[in-house]
């Protein structure tokens, strides 16, 4: 009763009414029958933040306690934020897992088509509606962007973490982290070279290993790389000078480097950059680049690891350079794993935060979608699925249209984690569907053209064959598929009906409309009553390629199946890349496309199902501790700008509140 | 009784010994006779980290509460570290301040002499052996030296912060903020100049006032700016085409850029770098470089802040370059003023942790000892003198030897407080003495020469003159100083009585030797009987010169009244930045010496006290938001370096335990 009525409250209200008094209620839900909701709804303003901050959260000791977490699982971060220990996969690992869900998308326009709302909206339903346990895992934003153009990432309307403030700065500062470790290695293979460069063999194994109170020895990462050299002896006075010349010098080639420096800022000015001028680092001067924090293969890493010893070992396998016989100099070579991993001991724990309407949310990692695989963590999702129970949902989200971050979710983190989804939501919105039947363009900025503010129904049934192909390559993995479309009040009833007719035609289970992000979780109760349906359907999941497949015929597939291309072409640059890394070992690993995801194609322009084209394939490179090759298609900014205006001119704190104003 | 007992084991055990069992003691002293103070002593090993392991801190909920701090005054982080709210001021407004007690030093070999821990030490001995409620407030560490050639900066032996990994590494976030901060106003900068150069005034404007939603206005930040050029309109389309140029053109003048980016690592390879050489950034290359994150004036500003309000204005009031006419460009004139106070809203607030005898300590803050003041923060120390209560203590401590760090903490720290110091400690040791009396180099990395672990009464004697001189500059400030003698295990006690004799001839109050390294709060149990004594004494405390005097007058009456200097001696470049700063206004700043800290002069290897010597001002930077002109007494690194074996080698993280290695 009560929560029927706090339901209708918040239902009743729609996000642009102003109302003249605020009301209190308070809703109890089916959290293990436990999880009570407490919440304070004061509906005076619009904008998101203003949302945000009329929900007050609640103590994140009080979330935690009602979703079965001990008290030293828990690691509290003021009010609203805990880090939540690993060990608890331990206590729980006889708990047989909940449903997992992938909230996918079809190809957007620039403005994004609601993942997140529809992931925050969906658990909502569930949880606070449904009374079935969920939880939403979701990326944690750049804090660049934050600033630059896009504003913040928690959603948005009346399905939003909270507070979005606290999602949207620092966090629990695991991105601060990933920084740290990054720039660290940076440092290390810059001085590194510089001390190779200037020193005899002599000078520099005995700098490596120096007398301490009269003792000499190797350090136990010293050890390790005396093995890998096939060299077995332990004391450093038995070294041959040979042995000594190959384990002083990691005789790096500047030219092979591919570790970049990182900062979680819009620098621009950073893309391209020449470092070491100064006179102390005697003329080594070379041309280099700081990409985006959540660029870095750590973020990857952070994004895929199982555990920290699976962590430690990634981040000492990650290759930075070749030496000049070609062979991959690692961050285990350079004698910096431990301090990586020590670094980012707090990071590997997922943030616990919650939605508007009181149920769990993790917040952990969020690498880019292009040169990485544009998931949230691994972990959060496994912790999750434990947490929820047999019987509950985990909900998370794939970067961009389901051609790129869905294909990555089941090729690559499944891989990672092996774990099976239950069910793809397909997110499409019929402003995106017109554009692909043809509509103009949709830009970023500029005002929405009358054909997407005024019902069009032939737009909107050509466009529909990008929602079909999507939904095609969602059932070569063999998940079910619910469509969900994110409504928005310019939509005609005619529009949508359409719309979700012919996602059943096309083979989508079911297909609904949502309005969560006007009325909060009540919004996607549809949505989430056809997930259910649907995790109980049959699931015959199964991942596009063997990794045994040499790395261009993984390529193809990808291309032709995913996308539609007719083929694929590799440059001379990109071939003889795919030779290297098959040479050293690596032709094993999955794929990671770094594709535009403006269209199935390489085209952004190409709207709709492009057909007949040939996936350019200009170089190719790879994570190895992250574990992936990503072939360029084109190129790919791994640095954004600041605007002329960016988003900070709005964005003010206020001294005696403390409260943060400007942030959407 | 059990406190006696907890006392005795703890001091009972050197910190070498290796004892078979563990020993836990519970005691009780007399903070408000309520903190109690649990710990557990394992004394199986010897180096910090792991001294600092075998002692469990207590929860920090529970120090928070024994120091009397409200719940919703504190923000936990995790289980030893939280952040208090600068609430607490306004609710203990009225409770009158402790004693304020500066730890400071004579001019230290490189080695460093030991404020750190006998800071801690001190605090120790007040609060858990001598029942009186004190406070340590420290600087947070740089993270660069700590994988460089440092190590951790906790203190050491048994007089440490702990936990240390904790202190040493990401802590809560501030210097990561810091960075983040920094890093997007100097994106701004650079973005803003790229803008103005491609763009007409109109396109320039059109972006900076856009129509959004039909609607077009200023923001309250560009509303700011036009008042500040004399504009009183509020109508965008109300401008002239003379006021559209005046407010869309900052014209910054790229070659009088100051304003750096930062990372928190020793990268050797960003001190002189080139930026903008991509081709997106249409040839506008400049030469900048990174500093370390501590030396960014927005920890300097952290550090002298009073309030939010006040950190806010000082933030908008940075300099960052000069625009073509020779006006200075701020932080406000970029609109970033409210984004840089909203990514410094949690890093105001002090982190509280504790000694390894469950005293509370203050971290907050670490700016440079050169081209900053090097001080911890004005807000921690605010905030511990009004919980400590009006007899109790709060100890904190300045970089460097006393003419550096001591005089900037009265000059430039205590005029942004205006707090009054009741003591000072100063810091010397039997090593610095005997450098100072003509013993032999003292290099890092080196082992002592045998003039230092052997008795040598003359050398002593000999180089007490720099003893004698900090004292004396000292009593400059008419505040009482009592000589802390760090003791050394090859100290003999010839020298020890020498040292204290020679130090009370000179005008100390008291000269006490310490054992706080070996026997933690029992070891300096004299120091605080002393410390309390002299903290009754007549305090005539002054600054040392007026504000009103021009800027080459200050920085004569440091040389010659501190250092001793015949006369200061300005570079052209100098002289020409002290008369554009004294015509654009800031001639009323105090004066923030750049000089090393190894000599009174500037000249590191003349020890002792020299005399005669001109002190050249080499170049006068200026810190307009944190408040001080800082001229430059020869080339002072902003980035540290990695050596051939950096500290990284040896730190690990054990997976299964979670404990880190060899941090030290």
């Amino acid at each position: 009763k009560l929560k029927e009525t706090a339901s209708q409250i918040l239902c009743a209200a729609p996000w642009t009414l102003l109302l003249p008094e605020f009301t209190a209620a308070e809703h109890l839900c089916g959290h293990k029958g436990q999880l009570k909701i407490s919440w304070l709804l004061f509906v005076f303003f619009s904008s998101d933040i203003e949302i945000s901050r009329a929900q007050s959260p609640k103590a994140v000791d009080v979330l935690a306690k009602e979703i079965g977490l001990l008290t030293d699982e828990v690691e509290i971060y003021g009010q609203t934020k805990a880090k939540v220990r690993l060990s608890l996969l331990e206590r729980l690992k006889d708990q047989p897992d909940g449903k997992y869900v992938l909230v996918a998308g079809i190809t957007p326009t620039p403005l994004g088509e609601g993942k997140s709302t529809v992931t925050i909206g969906l658990v909502q339903a569930l949880t606070a509606h449904l009374n079935i346990n969920s939880f939403a895992c979701l990326r944690q934003p750049s804090q660049g962007p934050t600033f630059g153009v896009k504003g913040g990432a928690a959603g948005g309307g009346y399905a939003q973490v909270i507070p979005m403030e606290e999602f949207n700065l620092h966090l629990t500062g695991d991105i601060h982290a990933i920084t740290a470790a990054n720039n660290l290695l940076a440092a290390a293979i810059d001085a590194r070279i510089l001390h190779e460069n200037t020193q005899s063999d002599k000078a520099l194994y005995n700098r490596l290993v120096p007398v301490v109170n009269g003792v000499r020895g190797f350090s136990a990462i010293q050890l390790a790389r005396l093995r890998r050299l096939g060299i077995s002896k332990t004391d450093p006075g038995s070294l041959t000078e040979e042995e000594i010349h190959k384990f002083a010098r990691l005789d790096i080639d500047p030219s092979t480097i591919t570790w970049q420096r990182v900062v979680d800022t819009n620098d621009r000015f950073l893309r391209k950059i020449t470092v070491g001028q100064a006179n102390t680092e005697k003329g080594f001067v070379r041309q280099a680049q700081f990409d985006i924090a959540v660029a870095s293969e750590i973020m990857a890493i952070l994004a895929l690891t199982t555990s920290l010893q699976d962590m430690k070992e990634r981040l000492g396998k990650m290759v930075v350079a070749n030496d000049k016989k070609g062979e991959p100099v690692t961050a285990e070579d350079l004698g910096v794993t431990g301090a990586l991993a020590v670094l980012m001991k707090d990071a590997i724990k997922p943030t616990l935060m919650q939605t508007l309407e009181g149920t769990p949310v993790f917040v952990h990692a969020g690498p880019f979608a292009n040169i990485a695989h544009g998931n949230s963590s691994v972990l959060a999702d496994k912790i999750a699925l434990k947490l929820v129970g047999e019987k509950g949902f985990v909900v998370t989200e794939a970067g961009f249209g389901a051609d790129i971050g869905m294909e990555k979710f089941f090729n690559i983190k499944c891989r990672a984690s092996g774990l099976i989804p239950s069910v793809v939501v397909l997110v499409a919105t019929v402003r995106a569907l017109k554009m692909h039947g043809g509509g103009p363009n949709v830009t970023a900025g500029a005002p929405l053209k009358k054909e997407y503010t005024e019902e069009n129904l032939q737009l909107v049934a050509d466009g529909c064959c990008n929602l079909q192909k999507q939904i095609q390559i969602t059932q070569l993995f063999g998940v079910p598929v619910v469509v969900a479309l994110n409504v928005f009040k310019t939509d005609s009833p005619a529009e949508i009906d359409l719309v979700c007719k012919i996602a059943k035609q096309s083979g989508a289970f079911d297909a609904v409309p949502c309005d969560h992000w006007s009325a909060g979780g009540r919004g996607a109760v549809k949505l989430a009553q056809a997930v259910e349906k649907a995790a109980n359907q049959k699931n015959s999941f199964k991942y596009l390629y063997s990794l045994e497949l040499p790395i261009v015929e993984k390529i193809r597939i990808i291309a032709q199946k995913v996308y539609g291309a007719q083929d694929i072409e590799l440059s001379p640059a990109a071939q003889s890349q795919v030779d290297r890394y098959t040479r050293q070992g690596f032709g094993n690993l999955p794929i990671c496309m770094a594709k535009t995801h403006l269209s199935l194609s390489h085209q952004p322009e190409r709207k709709g199902v492009p057909t007949g084209f040939i996936l350019p394939i200009s170089d190719v490179r790879a994570s190895i501790g992250a574990g992936f090759i990503y072939p360029l298609v084109g190129t790919m900014s791994t640095m954004p700008g600041l605007p002329t205006r960016p988003c900070f001119y709005d964005i003010d704190l206020d001294p005696i509140t403390e409260q943060v104003k400007g942030l959407f």
